[in-house]
């Protein structure tokens, strides 16, 4: 087996939430959990548990917010925000590829103010000194950008809906969630597999648009529902809600953050360190605790680097090719082990040099 | 374990493709399954496996489709079916929950001729005599109604784009494959678990309409980028793709199909002989062969029946809530031995009498 798996999505999860998922494939209640209803009460209480499971992590629970868990990815959310909320127009913050993709949706759908871009600079950082309109129907964002291994360190003070795509770094670090009235998240990062969107809303950002709106594109469809209006994606969500247990086991939000704070530091402190090497990010703030991004100075020891990462056993290395050089992502289920492997195996490489 | 399991979808699926999709959650070339790149190589064989492998069983190779594997369910193809095909009117169908629900989604899209309608006499017979108007943009129609248990036997002979939800009968029998522009299944009948949906569509339907459609709901997007628009539901395309596999080696549709109808003959036969109990579909050539529904005529025998199939480790045989009484569900991976199961608990409980 590979141990050190630094994909950078679908990534790694708890190697406990892999053999739970594999025995409840084979046996889940007496039958398997991907031959049971959706409808049945085991499912029912599965798809609670999760919901309730993400607002607690969130500090979330009896603020008003509902957790859905749904199909299609987050790229249906850069359609659903809009159709859903967008009625004359919107502000976003352009930070990276998903949310350029996230403003091209928009447009569809009114105007799009977008306060501030890095795409210029192929996204090296995250734009600041921006103004956010107050006469928008909401201000979007994501939080941390994969790709580019930027992350924002901070929840912009805003007086309209604050929308916020965290797929990429959601349950890995503390934020003033309550600020958020809609929050998204594709499972396949820090949550679960691929397969489910987790959405906490705040219900009274809803049905204040004139338009017409799709059933299954509609969040008070899914509300009105509890997230079953249509056959659910089972086993996702089941794998999802093993993974928020392990969260909740292992001391929440607070200590994962802890943890995801020293595998960054381990790796960026011998970024900096190792003259081999330079990091992609232009300032240290804006760099992602979950991505980090990073080049070889001299791309003569490629081949070399390359042979010895694979050979300690290390998976998922390779930047995005928007960016190239490396990409290490060190999600939640990422052990300070792994990350420490790769620093020794940067360190054999400059003493090789 | 249950043996018997009669549920209507997520379902029964082969026994060995549970056991190859609890070892790929523990161990897919040496990673899980569940954390594994969909850009990896090792997905992307699985995706083209699975994409050729739904156009093969169908005789739909080579043939101007493209299959697709969506996340979203097909209750999400409600509404991309118009949004990509519906310029001015389309015809409907109406023979169940679903097909209603497909019709409401349309008519925000353009006018919707309902050709005929089964809706008040609860969907116990499959509307007959109907005229497909030939100035429409389509015609929609379901061939299987799960709730109701009534299924379509032959293709309609159109001279408009031919669409149709196959989501519970889908690789189940053959049918002629090739008058159909666009098929869609959720795949939590005979293909795989929840989480996915296949689409086959024949490209040159579509660029028709004027609208704007956005990314994620326009069909071309996803064939443009092999159906890896975004990142799909891996776990639940990997075991469609196992299903697949297993029917491929089981002899194909036209081997299952035989294996169905004898399942379909038993219980049928076993509905007309016993007068304990009485089939709810009106006339027998509606009758589906995956979904078999019935009541028992005397309600004093419930209670008995009841404790009698549970005993017998059958589950799921309970109707629909807008049907009542029970419903059979044999799809594809049910065995002929828990249909004679079932059979044998009808008798013994008219033994019993």
């Amino acid at each position: 087996m590979l141990k050190h798996n630094f994909s950078a999505g679908p990534c790694i999860l708890p190697q406990e939430v892999f053999k739970k998922a594999a025995a409840a494939v084979l046996n889940f209640n007496d039958l398997s959990i991907l031959e049971i209803s959706h409808r049945s009460k085991d499912f029912v209480s599965v798809m609670e548990k999760a919901q309730s499971l993400a607002l607690e992590h969130l500090g979330l629970t009896g603020k008003g917010y509902k957790a859905l868990f749904l199909g299609g990815g987050a790229s249906m959310q850069f359609l659903m925000v809009a159709y859903n909320l967008l009625e004359k127009k919107a502000a976003y913050l352009n930070t990276g590829t998903w949310a350029d993709k996230a403003i091209k949706e928009a447009k569809m759908f009114g105007e799009v103010i977008e306060v501030a871009s890095s795409k210029a600079d192929n996204y090296n950082h995250i734009p600041k000194g921006y103004v956010i309109p107050e006469d928008v129907d909401y201000f979007h964002f994501q939080t941390n950008n994969t790709i580019f291994g930027t992350q924002m360190q901070y929840t912009p003070d805003v007086s309209v809906p604050l929308i916020c795509d965290m797929s990429s770094d959601i349950f890995s670090r503390q934020r003033d969630f309550e600020k958020y009235d809609l929050i998204y998240a594709g499972a396949q990062k820090n949550m679960g597999p691929a397969g489910t969107t987790l959405i906490v809303v705040k219900e009274d950002i809803l049905g204040k648009v004139s338009r017409q709106i799709p059933s299954m594109l509609d969040y008070r469809t899914h509300i009105s529902k509890d997230s079953m209006f249509n056959t659910p994606p089972v086993f996702p969500i089941y794998v999802s809600m093993l993974t928020l247990e392990w969260l909740k086991e292992n001391g929440g939000i607070d200590a994962i953050e802890k943890l995801n704070n020293q595998k960054a530091a381990l790796i960026y402190n011998e970024i900096d360190r190792n003259e081999l090497f330079n990091g992609f990010v232009k300032e240290k703030e804006d760099r992602s605790a979950m991505n980090a991004t990073f080049v070889l100075n001299d791309s003569a020891h490629t081949a070399a680097f390359d042979a010895m990462w694979k050979e300690a056993g290390i998976n998922g290395l390779n930047g995005h090719r928007s960016v190239g050089g490396y990409r290490a992502s060190m999600y939640n289920a990422l052990t300070l082990e792994s990350v420490q492997t790769l620093v020794d195996v940067m360190q054999q490489l400059e003493k090789n040099a």
